[in-house]
């Protein structure tokens, strides 16, 4: 056991953690040892996750600080939102270096997160340390990084989509429409009528039209993109409901501030992206399902009829969740980033 | 709205109810007049399932018996198990006629409902007033009943694939194996952790292995179809859950006490049921697909390796409950036994 | 059989003649009288479409016209693009009326469909004969009618959710971008790679990109909207493939001329349709589940950092095919609209 | 490159090909030198399987025994059935050791692959040779084994259920039902019209009731366990269709020689696996989901009414075809048995 880092899984009973704790067992550098459970009745890993049966041999436990702090160097946080802002203070004053997938610190304007979270933010001092953990963008941020800002899935899709028509100014700001299509899985485990399966199988649905909360996100990181020259990105951003379990597919619709070329913007991506394992530029059309249950984002772009159409996916609880996680996990540990994830 | 029966449907929000109104509203001789719920802020009916919008004009009210005798002849109950029992002596004192889609009144022996169901008979007199609504082997008791019971949807899937064997004697009464297999709707509207869309999508699992409550009810009905003589049927009953919305298909396996003739068979489960609109002895393998969305059973079998295979689907939803539900009314009516149901 | 007008269906293997027999067995004026099928074998109906089994007593025969002529006074065509040019010619000779639920009729200019459909229009005079038979928008010229041009299934969900805004100038014309989305059913019974279950099961993807054949029909239909004053509609419309059965799911985004007010369009668009009894236009954000197996189409829309976002939805076996082809039918016969179709 | 041992995909395009190279490439000790395919255009494995894009950069070639053999040292053979016969004996000439994935080489009686197969065994020596690669019963064999027959999907579901009650004595040998269901991707490939789909999706259904050519091999290797006394296997098996991707799930039903007692058959069936790390014996009902992706079998049973009700579950592509072969290179390496497969 000597020779690995410890690492905590807080909030074991979705499917990220399921995801996360999957990835975790391939890492040769790494140990679980500790996962944690509102429930009662501190059930084992695999009770939680049949399909982990003879992969893990470990019981839930409350959550406990100081156990973490004693058994882990790193936390992954699986929580509902809100929940994270209790637990990321505790772990950081331990030491505990923090992955957190929930949305508490992916804002960095706290006035943001209360206008779409509903809720002030309680940890400023955490907020202004964390890190967004997007490899693809802020790699040389992530490795000494404390505290990770997990990103969420639809807005990992759509900022890599549109991350290189941003960095190079070739699009008009506002008015870039972002129709993304997740499926089910991306709800989370928690039974509700919307997720129940005769409800929403051989069904196709929009949600949130207009108000869902991974769109300031959006907003934010792209706008870092632009180096604070000129105004602030402004998407349009609608999610949709698929009837299958994984998998996240965005179509985006952007207008080019000078005609475009396919080629050259083609080539612009697979430059731009030159340095990251995870992103494939394909000529093809992708489907989800040919990045469903790995850790690549697939992305190509077409001109039409003057627009340019990207269209990008990746497995939402991979790539979009724990994957991006790991990946982070590995900047952080000094791994080859592809470390667990092939 | 002369010459309209009136008819109540106590317990709109479940799916089966959506069939039931959804059959009435193509029913010439009936009218609706009546939907209740238990939720407080009496939802209209077309707020509980968004198709039916612009097809009904009804608001749900709390369950009254006064009201429903004013306005329904006939009252249809898609309530859960055991809450029937409550409802069912009210309106049987006004005189309103009920056919039941709960379990509560198709176990003949009060003993046995209270070992299936786990709780005391509460109306034995209704109990024993109760007709079982198949009507493909109770044809004759159905105009003049007065409560209908109206069977469950496995039930009716296993007997009548089995009831021509039965009725000539032809297989031995115990060990038949009846391995069935259902869509997610027949578990119900109340979303569940097994029912949550990325829990049973892309999923087959058997539940309820060796005790699910419609075995009783199976070997009770095909007892009947003996004439007393010999011993009581018993089956051994798995039912398995697919991942699809709607159909149940029961593959069964039993020996003959002779040698069968595939051919000989299928002859006699024609004729058998000669006088059935809804039943369908077809030649090739039946698939859930076929019956969906209709008031149909389709049935065939096989001689293998000398045992009896019968292989017979519909749709839980309506031939399994609300289509047989309407055909029992008609013959309550002195309709057309298909009226509504093509 | 007196009272009843003969129709043939011609080319009746496919989902659309499938669901077009089961509405047409439903109607009270009609009686299907031939059905052809190119298969060597003359099958029976019910041996290509197993649900209609005990349905339809009738064998496929080979196209002939003078048999139909003298059996049928309607003919609605379910042939594959290029098909119906052959066909039509012959049957109009005989004064069939002919439903055509192929493109072949749909586009106005013969050297748009030779640009989209890769060969010349053989008949002129047919083409201009042809009525567009959206009856929403075209209610007036269908009664009389000789020739349908049946619409496509993107076409008529999206040419609905936009035909208000048109009409009454409200947004730019260039640019309007239709994300739309269908169940597999709409590609068609032939089997394909593309279409294999375990290939597109689980699975999201676009295709066509910017070469879909029903743009034009979208651009050609909505520029008749505009009565000839101004720049031509030009939209950019991307199809996906979702992993269900049914169904077709647009959404639409416009970019107002003016300030856009929510309730102002939602009143607009209800009075806009006051007289479509199939034109639902809803407040709650749609699901195609809710139009699956109907003839309804479901509209509603959000206003969105100042664009305009429509969400249309129908059953593109329905509404986008059989379905507008029977109300087409009844405005022909001058039956209500509604028969055989609630 | 020094180290890894070459191996041959012998019939790339499949889904079961794609599997093996999923996991081969994971193996370290292992380097994949050659695909093959019978298409002209020698595309590239990436542009067969989209998923694979970045993982391998690899041409399919024709079929060249020699090429093979210079490059490769073992094959995997994933073609249809009959194809194998004429590719086995050239690549044994030349000392490469093959795994078969076909059923070619599973049947030891060449009368038996006559009558189920349809023509002629032509390789009886290789027959001869060849050893049935089911490791948890034949683990002694593979090991210097030079040709593997590979064993089906539903086969070694089968197989490993009832292994322990045949080679215990505690069943009757004939009567023996096997109720078993697969999810689509068990049919290969290539596109038909019972796979398409529109066809399969949302339908539930049997298929080559009583002809299943998994028959005689479930027959036949359950026989082998009898140590030939008493008389032979024989089961009764019914193959059903699931509208899912992945998953072999078998409900079995056997009559007990004397009466039996679950938590002993529980018992014995752990220690009849013990050594099989991939055998899971269960005490909660399995899902096909949770061994899905995974090498494991996942098994329970249940005693129900005096009849002994036992359930497995398995991925098809991988435990049942992909994985199992895996382990099978794994033994022939003498590499630990997991290697790659967790």
């Amino acid at each position: 056991m000597s020779g690995h880092v410890g690492v905590a899984i807080v909030g074991a009973s979705g499917y990220a953690a399921r995801e996360l704790i999957q990835i975790l067992l391939k890492h040769p550098g790494v140990r679980i040892t500790v996962a944690t459970s509102r429930q009662d009745e501190a059930p084992r890993v695999d009770a939680l996750h049949p399909s982990l049966t003879r992969r893990i041999d470990l019981a839930c436990e409350p959550f406990d600080a100081d156990q973490i702090a004693e058994r882990a160097s790193f936390a992954f946080l699986a929580l509902p939102h809100t929940a994270s802002l209790a637990v990321v203070p505790a772990l950081r004053k331990r030491n505990v270096r923090v992955i957190d997938l929930s949305a508490d610190y992916r804002l960095s304007d706290p006035q943001v997160y209360a206008d779409w979270y509903g809720h002030q933010h309680t940890d400023l001092p955490g907020l202004k340390q964390a890190v967004y953990g997007l490899p693809e963008l802020f790699r040389d941020q992530i490795p000494p990084a404390q505290l990770i800002a997990n990103p969420g899935c639809y807005t990992s899709t759509s900022i890599l989509a549109l991350a290189p028509l941003i960095a190079e100014d070739l699009i008009e700001r506002t008015g870039i429409i972002i129709d993304a299509k997740s499926g089910v899985s991306g709800a989370g485990r928690s039974p509700k009528l919307n997720f129940h399966f005769p409800e929403c199988n051989e069904s196709f649905s929009a949600y949130n039209v207009g108000w869902h909360r991974h769109t300031p996100e959006i907003d934010q990181v792209l706008t870092t993109m632009t180096s604070g020259r000129g105004e602030a990105v402004e998407v349009i951003f609608t999610p949709h409901l698929v009837p299958m379990d994984r998998g996240i597919f965005a179509t985006i619709y952007a207008r080019p501030k000078q005609a475009a070329v396919e080629h050259d913007l083609l080539e612009l991506y697979r430059s731009f992206y030159a340095r990251s394992p995870f992103i494939r530029i394909v000529s093809h059309l992708p489907a989800t399902k040919d990045s469903a249950l790995t850790n690549y984002c697939d992305i190509t772009l077409r001109v039409v009829r003057g627009q340019i159409v990207i269209l990008a996916c990746l497995d939402n609880l991979i790539k979009g969740a724990a994957g991006v996680a790991v990946q982070n996990l590995n900047l952080m540990l000094g791994c080859p980033e592809e470390t667990a994830l092939l």
